[in-house]
């Protein structure tokens, strides 16, 4: 698709299969997703600094999902010429309205782990898992 | 894990790579639980309802999605007696708690659907995939 074949109008619903908006849900409700731009929510970071900050990340996952976040247009990626070359990774404004819905995902996760744990383990008491 | 051996104070940290929260981020981050949740939002939902309603998801997803979303206690599974039998998923209280936060993250994704689009045709463009 080109940009002038864009259709005036969109009507994104994520239930329908073919609407784009599943793809960019697909991008945005992504664990990986949710950890890098967080990380980038108050200041710029480069690759290795994201890999050391984000425990058992590959450098192959880490390196697809900063290419779908840049060609979604949520982070910028800026290539400094020096030798070697020095790559920043920054949110863009429209990156910078997401992330604190996403810091609120991380947030939910970390605040309610113990009744989620609580209710495995009788999910897999009643199923003859424990 | 048993539930006695739930250590007493979890100091819950997404970024650490065996923290338990990093699974839990990995269910809710997660196209699919998004859309069943906001589903079942206002009222209880059957399986056909969901499959019928979540264009494009195949069974094997869905059954998996529910059994996940069932174990880490965000939906209820309510089986009626009757012939044949007649199932009912639910948000539990937990379920709850995430189902707005979740709603924001499809209502980000079809508000900016036009903008990422744009930011992916001018990513193609000069990575030339146009």
């Amino acid at each position: 698709m080109k940009l002038n074949e864009l259709p005036e109008k969109i009507t994104a619903c994520a239930y329908q299969e073919h609407c784009p908006t599943r793809l960019v849900l697909n991008r945005i409700a992504d664990k990986w997703t949710v950890l890098v731009m967080i990380l980038l929510k108050e200041e710029t970071k480069r690759f290795s600094e994201l890999k050391r900050e984000i425990e058992g990340i590959s450098q192959k996952m880490l390196t697809q999902t900063l290419r779908g976040l840049e060609r979604d247009g949520l982070i910028s990626r800026t290539v400094y010429p020096t030798v070697p070359p020095h790559v920043e990774y920054a949110l863009t404004p429209l990156g910078h309205t997401l992330k604190d819905l996403l810091y609120t995902i991380k947030t939910w996760s970390e605040a309610n782990i113990e009744a989620v744990l609580k209710a495995q383990m009788a999910y897999d008491g009643l199923n003859g898992k424990s």
